[in-house]
């Protein structure tokens, strides 16, 4: 309960146009997203260890399924948007009959839906952290730049950074990919022995200010810097900077869009809401490299996530990564922003999909993407470890994405 | 005030989400169409006529100007469904706004704005229209089938027609063309002079009946009934009945979808939301013709409009077409669905647009659309007249179009 | 057998791949003119009229069939670039053997068969005028700038043309629309009355000279100027001078490709490779009008064509516009280039499609296109008259297309 | 020379036209591959090692440069079938001036230089291969079905092929990568260390027996089989078998197109022209795997290429996939077709891009591709080895591309 209702929460301040309007294909209504993560619930435990369950209306089972293929037909992606009905008010219904009916049948559940339960509550907290990036990158198309949180104070200290600095990574043989009996997506597993050559890794993320520095040294127009699929990227969406980014009447990088509305540019907090090929290009103009998704576990595991102050979400409100803290050693390695890794999301060896419907939850998209590890601000605090993999494509960047540099040595 | 309370009133039972969404390039949000008639008196009237006219919000001018270049930059017409904000509401004390403002200025403004404020009406009736087929669109896509009027009875009668009659037109020399003291837009003039053939016009519309009997003569696959770019409209979007006809689970054409939701197809009712292409295969497949525009406007001239049963908009509620009454000569000339023409939209000799920004209205469109006669069951009852050209082009087929056959003799 | 030696002379400098690539879906492959136009005397004469005819390769009837519905499948008309084979000398081989065929057959052959022979005949010709500008679209490509006539002389005089004249049209009812017993397509009939109201024509073609003025006064940046159409295929296309201009390294308007390739741009020459949308706003600009078809004809039927010294095609080379001569009175309508009229390309009141396949050749293609008249400088010169109707769509201007103003007076 | 000659040799029975055409724009010309092969040598060689030298042509350099940013602007990719001239002949007179140009300098370039002769020659040995599969593809769109290799005699021996058996790969601690002093591409280096799990690689290729039998039972159709990418790439473009498999007039798959022209479908020979997705796709249905590219080479290594009978080229001819020869172990390893791994193509640790153009060669490739091994029957046979790398899309299959199974043991 309290994972739904922090959703609910996450939309608390959302109109029902706003939750209704679908402002790209990659990027769904945050309606739909209420709306789909009661589907899963009503799907894969109450339809199927329910006797006589009445669904609260028979055809959201084809407005709200994402991609099941084994579910049947659906809405198609792209066209979510089209669902001004049913309206917030309704989804808001449907979710409360939904949580009323698992609660009626909590008790006597057989363990293989306790298991469903735990999957549909991580799968909630993903849908958190897409609700919101959703909802920011639909604001920043709005020419009024609507805030999501207008009455949140947002703490805009003009910081700088410690220099950056390289921690050695432990090289030779080691295991990566979930250990223990705590919850894992079934693509952290199994657990394998990997081989590390000789690396480092930077301390920190990368910043706005050496962003800007990577601008104006003409990052975005010397194509030696970028990968081939990655200049045909820049040149055909006229990319000069990352997302969010806006330029001053004067032209300079001056301001930038978050879920706060639009507020200068914070140059000590790490850049974010780059793709995969910004990510790789600055890595190739600083002399470094992204990180392996194994040398970014190998170097976590051994980060304390408990306790510390890392920057991942705990209540609904205006998120954003924050400057790195002073000190020494690696620092922001869970929350702030997602890290590039130059991993392609590929399965572990050993991979294995679960039966039936729930198989499709993720090794059907192990092609063409790649692996980010960590956390951002907006992933919720309990929802993140160091063997968690997720993934988007090169191009893609309405996510808090950003990077830590990685080198060999 | 008349005029802008049904605008008001055609929206009443829209949500913030149905006014908000754009579900394709052409069809406007309904919460657009209310400010941008808005943005008409505010820009052409207040700002150009009151000295220290204190717009609502100043950033308005941007996002609800439609086409007018000498007005400056704007949102692009295929992103007015981005806007969750501002809300219905807001655009609701928008309208308040100006319409307060409109009155207090009223009296005193000069002659040359009181024939902007005219076509300001005219232009709100335009987009009254245009309202109602765009929320049409949108609850089509929608496949929860909503409502617009949930609570109107609309009339099931299984009526039946009587068999189609040929009226003679008067051929020779005529003229078409406004004629009068009336308003009337700068393509209706100026009046001239123009040679008809010896020809007849139907009696009546053609109806859903015939139009199911084209289809089942093989109407939709016969390459040669068609226009060659029609053709390949039809085959590149799989077109194979009217855009809101649909099937029943047995594959006829059993229902059609309106303003009142889902219903049995009417089979006496006319033809609607065909597009030229449609009407012209039909026209020819039943060897008769589309009539030209001035064959129509030379016949419409000798219909009384006034007083008539036409079926045009009087109030809001959820329109459509009706079956022609029984009777003799001309019938459904006005009201019901626009009768597509052979004509395709071109300026009258001796055309003039004219100065200013209102001179984008109608003249720079003159090309690839056709011109149609008669208004329909949404069109605004004082706003349809025998001279009035509307124009689409020939794919279009959202708004309530039909046809009337047409021979030479 | 004069009209087909002169389709193989215009083809005589072109390689195999010369004549096998397709630059655009516009235009063909000149190996495929050769073949069509062919396979016209194949399909339409041969095989109907000749019993036993054995063709000269039966796939070819799917090959060379350009758009005929009732003549079944055939190639996709952006795939006539895929054939290098049959090779050009293949082509060749089946112009010749269908020539024997025709030759042999040529005495006994109905009356009817005799209409189509001279529809063939016709029909080779247009594509004579097409065979010379696709290639000219081909080599205009290719940044090597082919010459397809390298070893003409193409006098360049530096020439000037006498100021643009107004001529009086007649106004009043009017006939127009093909007279007489020689050929002309369906297309040009019926004859018809029309009403024509006061006008002028331009006594003259408008000139390079001209256009230079209208891009140097912003004509293609100032939106007021175009039509909406227009305006956004300027914008979408980077429209910026007519489709053969080149600019010199210092920017300015310097050089032209034809047939002869690059050369210096002729100012006192028509310009050309002007679309419609283009003719229109110079119009615009020039508080002028194109003409309408009725107008132009009206005009042209005074104006002797036998014995002028119109610039029409009389031998394959290197052809191109000329500047007007002195004179007094209409100059230049045939020849040089194809002028814009301001008409709709649409049936002529009456117009019926001939029975058969070759009811395809005009009627099918009668919506979205505009009329030209009066030839170009590649029309065989045999092949024209005042009646002549040519079509393309308002964006095409890869053929020899110019303008000449008209005016209300 | 002798690489040299046999390029000319594998074009010698292409036309102009031929070789001319551009059937897409992963594909180029024929032309443009031996002009392309012989611009790399005058421009990395000669324009580079050799004073006062002549170039051909200088505006080749614009035209054969295919992505070398580094060596200015070049003809965009989708282009290359425009240039009708040069002609073939040109272009061969072009191979043999810079020929005679290298040789007159051979014998006193410096070392750097000789490297840079090695990697030219290794180049021209990867465009032969394009060379055939760029001209296959061409003539498989040509209804015609040209043979490219028109009297050539290729067995079509209906053999049968073993029952696939599995060979178990060495697990644990291994090395990949290039290893000696032969050459190799800087993608192959460094050599490095990996881990495999336990392991078994199939012992021969996927047959088209094996691949009807996956269509038989609904592999085409089942979309749990597929990736997500892959099942979209399946339905968007109506793929149903291999590239080249064409139904006979009763609907089965019946016949195959190669260079030798259309055939009965070989059902022992390995499934050739499938993409990753296909391969994939099977791979699931299997209830196996495809192979990671490290357990490939740690297989492959042990084999022996020379004086194998590995089914790759020798000399120009219709060369084509052979069945599997009878016997145990690994079979297949070399030749036949380009075998798909589960590896993305990602650089080695430690990888280094080569300095200067050359340095463009590889690694700008290295996102969204999958790693080929083992070469195929159209790779020559002095350019393959175990460590050799080849990459493409996943859905890209007109390269000779097929399968050998893999599975965790």
């Amino acid at each position: 309960m309290r994972v739904r209702a922090l959703t609910q929460d996450l939309a608390r301040n959302l109109s029902d146009a706003d939750s209704s309007i679908q402002p790209m294909a990659d990027a769904s209504p945050a309606k739909w997203h209420l709306a789909h993560t009661t589907w899963f619930f009503e799907t894969f435990l109450l339809r199927e260890f329910v006797r006589d369950y009445q669904p609260f209306d028979r055809r959201y089972h084809f407005l709200f399924n994402s991609y099941y293929e084994a579910e049947g037909p659906r809405l198609e992606r792209a066209s979510r948007g089209i669902l001004s009905r049913p309206s917030l008010s309704e989804i808001r219904h449907y979710r409360s009959y939904v949580e009323q009916e698992m609660l009626a049948v909590l008790d006597w559940l057989p363990s293989s839906a306790m298991d469903l339960l735990e999957l549909g509550c991580q799968h909630e907290e993903q849908h958190q952290e897409l609700l919101q990036t959703d909802v920011l990158f639909l604001f920043s198309r709005n020419p009024l730049y609507p805030e999501a949180w207008s009455d949140e104070f947002v703490p805009r200290v003009a910081a700088s950074v410690t220099p950056l600095a390289w921690v050695e990574g432990r090289p030779g043989l080691t295991e990566i990919g979930h250990k223990g009996t705590g919850f894992a997506f079934d693509c952290e597993m199994p657990r394998h022995r990997t081989w590390l050559a000789p690396h480092a890794l930077a301390d920190r993320l990368i910043t706005n200010e050496e962003w800007l520095q990577f601008i104006d040294d003409r990052g975005y127009t010397t194509p030696t810097l970028w990968l081939s699929d990655g200049w045909a990227w820049v040149r055909d969406n006229g990319i000069e900077a990352p997302q969010y980014w806006r330029r001053s009447s004067e032209g300079s990088w001056a301001s930038h869009f978050g879920l706060d509305g639009l507020s200068e540019l914070q140059r000590a907090a790490p850049v974010s809401h780059i793709s995969f090929f910004e990510a790789d290009a600055f890595a190739r103009w600083a002399n470094a490299r992204l990180p392996t998704e194994s040398e970014w576990e190998s170097a976590a595991v051994a980060v304390a996530l408990e306790g510390s102050d890392a920057n991942l979400l705990d209540c609904a409100g205006a998120v954003a990564p924050r400057p790195a803290t002073r000190g020494r050693g690696l620092r922001q390695m869970f929350g702030d922003v997602w890290e590039w890794t130059s991993s392609s999301y590929l399965p572990y060896p050993g991979f294995r999909t679960a039966a039936g419907a729930i198989g499709e939850y993720n090794g059907k998209f192990m092609s063409g993407q790649y692996v980010l590890r960590g956390g951002s601000c907006a992933t919720p605090r309990e929802h993140i470890r160091a063997s968690y993999r997720n993934f988007f494509y090169p191009h893609q960047r309405w996510q808090f994405t950003g990077l830590r540099l990685a080198k060999d040595i």
